[in-house]
């Protein structure tokens, strides 16, 4: 395996795998960890789909939880080597597998209503709110709805999706109502809500959300999820999700 | 002051004000409670309207916040006229009244678009669920969607108020995406939502929303409210709801 310029081999060490990083191009946020121990996965078979996988993470934290075949679609060709070269360190070129595409035209490839799960940790921002732009390029576009918009996201995942198949991103709760807007508009019923606090007392900062495709309507909202204790320290969830055992 | 069969006088700590309830016809909920606190409220002047008001617990709760004028709209006679009674024995009669009517009727006579607050503690249950039916109409009326929907609320709720005024509604999180897509269909932008948990570990069993008539897309998710600790206390944030500085 080759790192390539200011690439590092970061771990994940609750599941015991290795991932390419670079400050300069992306690295991984806890959004993405959260949103691979949130969606719910068929444990022994099936297909997930990873939109917007940058990387590669969620694949590769989701290979622990699922036999099933998934493949990552990322538009940007770096990220998408960088994917393909943490698969194979890893060994796991069996069961996982990248695509090189824009996922407004990569329906057709991977086959309409055809996948059991779809997970994306899409770009937050509006290219509006861009006066703060990156102007890194690979950071704007993994940041800024500049390639997909949210609308973009969850009309191919639903499209991707079977009938009864889940659908579950993360995002900002600033973006909560259309986010559910969306999904309803697109067949993909929000069934399972978790808000993510920073700490106790503060706003949510992050929401998790889950549809089912064509599913019947009634929401749960789960208990919450903290990040940091009042001293700044990770909580036990978190450093559980982070380090695992290694905790 | 009257009391009626088996009515007895209960009191409000926190507040320390008094109110009519009986067990057969209507006692209020600790929802009604939290709405009251939840609710943005001009505190020098301003119109307040409390639909589906039941015995008055909203309009009372609210008078010790706003020094604004609360009108409170009941379609139960038996309830409206305990309102009432509460409302002289507590000498409010100057801040508080009361409107016997339908809320799908009463925009007229209370007049449309001139409110600053309107809130509402709606029957939660569609009709459809009523095999567990309350065979006592007092209850079923209170509880269900027989008299108006949760449609014909956020309707009413937004005919009263006018540009930039707030409306808030106490609900189940199963009704989240009915809330939302009805609110923003009647021109109520959802801007802060709360989520009440029985306890730490459970799922939310009550959601408390607040939008702004023509506001901004922009949702906030406030800290979570857990209702008990795990000995099955209150928590101290909940006694300080209910008995104030007696707690």
């Amino acid at each position: 395996m080759q790192l390539v310029g200011d690439e590092r081999l970061d771990f994940l060490l609750a599941e015991d795998l290795a991932i390419i990083q670079s400050p300069s191009v992306f690295s991984f946020s806890l959004d993405a960890v959260l949103l691979a121990r949130f969606v719910h996965v068929p444990i022994q078979k099936g297909s997930l789909i990873d939109l917007c996988s940058g990387n590669g993470v969620i694949p590769l934290l989701l290979s622990t939880r699922t036999k099933g075949k998934i493949v990552g679609v990322e538009i940007q060709e770096r990220l998408h080597d960088m994917a393909i070269r943490s698969i194979a360190h890893n060994g796991l070129e069996g069961q996982l597998s990248m695509i090189h595409d824009d996922l407004n035209k990569v329906v057709p490839n991977l086959g309409a209503a055809r996948h059991d799960v779809v997970t994306c940790n899409p770009p937050y921002f509006l290219t509006s709110s861009m006066e703060e732009k990156n102007v890194n390029e690979h950071f704007a576009i993994a940041r800024h709805e500049i390639m997909c918009t949210l609308e973009d996201t969850i009309k191919a995942s639903s499209q991707l999706l079977k009938q009864g198949g889940k659908a579950a991103f993360v995002h900002r709760p600033g973006r909560l109502l259309d986010l559910v807007t969306l999904m309803r508009k697109y067949r993909l019923e929000p069934k399972r809500i978790r808000f993510i606090y920073p700490n106790n007392g503060k706003e949510a900062n992050t929401i998790l959300i889950e549809g089912i495709k064509d599913g019947r309507s009634d929401v749960k909202i789960l208990p919450p999820l903290y990040v940091h204790e009042e001293n700044g320290e990770y909580t036990s969830e978190i450093k559980e999700i982070l380090y695992g055992d290694r905790a």
